[in-house]
């Protein structure tokens, strides 16, 4: 919540929901990972807020990118950023994307299987690719899937097949899970890089980097650790597990680098009871899962919400959005304590919002318009 | 699945996925629902397709419309339709919302509290409001939690406040759940709403409409019952509730008026192993949760998936969207059966994609842009 944001509500007239994102704040977040981890380049995570003037920003401070598709390539070259400060970090492409991306300039890639470094072998040739390995991500909020990534013991013949194709078997990632409050939670994934790296090096194949992932936290409702406690727990893996050999290493934060630099402002719809009996309130907001706040879902992620009624004694109420769906509810298992004297029409704000919610928007579900969204 | 729809992808060039939808269809089924319900006028539920031609064919096939906001209902005034023809039929409005229907002519509402009817009564004065009651909704495949309606016990003073307030308490609205398999599942509901009739008629108050939501299923991979069948269990249970004074009725079909109308395509990007002894392989389609799937959340609706290998054995796939979004996977607690010579590149064909596919798209998720739609 900064100043400036405040002002910007203060000032606004028009009807509907809207995120405004503070970029002094996105500033500060960069120079607080370049400061936590002097010797590790920075890959924002376009897909956490690709808006155009955050990727300027970013690209003015020096940054790199972690890129989606070909359409977060072309935002990212548009802000200014060369091709060679981009990843295309999905291990799940076309082959004509990989082809447009390399035509692009692009020549880093991740992998996580056979047939995808023939892919890149196939239209990107000579690129350098790294292979994503599944790890632990205990810990984390939004906790990752087997989704991305292949077990540790298959990464060598992944890369090994890389090199043999003639592309550049240059490294590895891993991803210790979205919102990772747990700053020791990358040691292990260091451990298992390791043993990659000494395994293809007894191949001939030497390995020069690893990718860190992203996971770094923003603050929520509970603390989080400092970007430095972060740093120095990398760091301290990394000496343990590569000894005086630490490689080049990346980081790709999305949520650590925006989150905490976004509030959307948003309206109280309804207050009811569905009975005379029930204990708890129901308090309809004009955004929910469909336009801004995916994030909801399973109640993973939890919100800090203030009113200008919080002086009050708070009540447990049902959160939910404002579309005819019954799954736009944002907390019910867990009630959300709002103030008793919350009124219809009241204006609400939620902190720690600008990654993943503009573009989680739905084009226009039930006829509301993707979440508006204001960066000063 | 259509000839006019293969014909189309046949000779479809561009890239990425799109959702095809054949107008026959939805004719077909409008009138399945008149046929099958003579003296009940269908409301379309605008959410579930909101695209122009079906609102247009719709208009002139002389349905009504069920609207989730003033967006949906300038839709359907720009489809040809007439505002007597609109129930605002979302329980959360702003005052501001209902005020500008009511400019647009709409004079029917649902509410479900006393504070909803008040915002009716300042700004829509005289017009018509249906409360919505809680009701089971076991045998739903997409259930519905508590977010609209209030407790039957609660409606008759809902509506009383309505009446007191100058409005016209003019009936009941219920949902038994979308995808509703089960055509006895109104039985229940129709009883609490003949309660409801009796007390209100007591206290001078004269319902008229009963509305019998939407919940109408289309065939996904499971068969559902006939429309037929629907009409005769509803029809048999307005009989034993409300006797030889059955109220004026409504229904509010969307998924069962557009899902089997629409086919997806969408194209294999990879397919994986996550380690030599993994049992699964894992597919990833060119479409996910974010651009157009999100019904497959927590794997609760199952699509029919049509490929050019299913002569072949099948085995069991973990089936993902393209996203770097590790909540981007669509079926893997019950994973998929796909044939094992499916290969990467291959098309495959999402069948009952009509409904609630086009308009959950996000803006553009990780670069990737909504859901194309063409209708036909």
């Amino acid at each position: 919540m900064t100043d400036r944001i405040l002002e910007f509500l203060r000032n606004r007239q028009e009807d509907g929901p809207c995120m405004v994102l503070d970029l002094d704040v996105v500033r500060d977040n960069y120079f607080s990972f370049a400061k936590a981890l002097p010797d590790t380049r920075i890959f924002y995570a376009v897909k956490a807020n690709p808006d155009p003037q955050v990727l300027s920003l970013l690209a003015e401070l020096g940054s790199c990118f972690d890129t989606a598709s070909v359409v977060e390539i072309e935002q990212v070259l548009a802000a200014g950023a060369s091709a060679d400060r981009i990843s295309f970090g999905n291990t799940i492409k076309k082959e004509r994307d990989i082809a447009r991306a390399y035509a692009l300039g692009v020549r880093l890639f991740a992998v996580d299987c056979e047939a995808e470094v023939e892919k890149i072998a196939r239209v990107a040739p000579g690129s350098k690719v790294f292979c994503r390995i599944l790890c632990d991500a205990t810990g984390a909020e939004w906790p990752l899937s087997r989704k991305f990534g292949c077990a540790p013991a298959m990464a060598p013949r992944v890369l090994e097949h890389a090199h043999s194709l003639g592309l550049n078997a240059y490294g590895l990632s891993f991803h210790v899970g979205s919102q990772q409050r747990d700053p020791r939670m990358w040691d292990g994934a260091l451990k298992a890089a390791a043993e990659i790296f000494r395994d293809l090096a007894e191949r001939g194949i030497s390995l020069q980097m690893v990718n860190l992932g992203g996971g770094f936290p923003t603050k929520y409702l509970r603390n989080v650790p400092a970007v430095k406690a972060y740093g120095q727990s990398i760091f301290k893996s990394l000496r343990k597990h590569f000894g005086n050999r630490i490689p080049e290493t990346i980081i790709e934060p999305g949520r650590g680098m925006v989150g905490n630099a976004g509030i959307i402002e948003a309206e109280v719809v309804l207050i009811s009871k569905k009975s005379d009996t029930d204990q708890v309130k129901w308090v309809y907001l004009d955004i929910g899962k469909f336009n801004g706040l995916a994030e909801t879902t399973d109640e993973m992620i939890r919100y800090p919400i203030k009113t200008a009624f919080d002086h009050d004694a708070k009540e447990p109420c049902v959160l939910a959005g404002p579309s005819c769906d019954s799954v736009d509810v944002l907390y019910e298992k867990d009630p959300y304590l709002l103030p008793v004297s919350l009124e219809i029409g009241a204006k609400v704000l939620i902190e720690g919002t600008g990654a993943y919610t503009t573009t989680y928007s739905s084009v226009g579900f039930n006829g509301f318009p993707p979440l508006k969204s204001y960066v000063i």
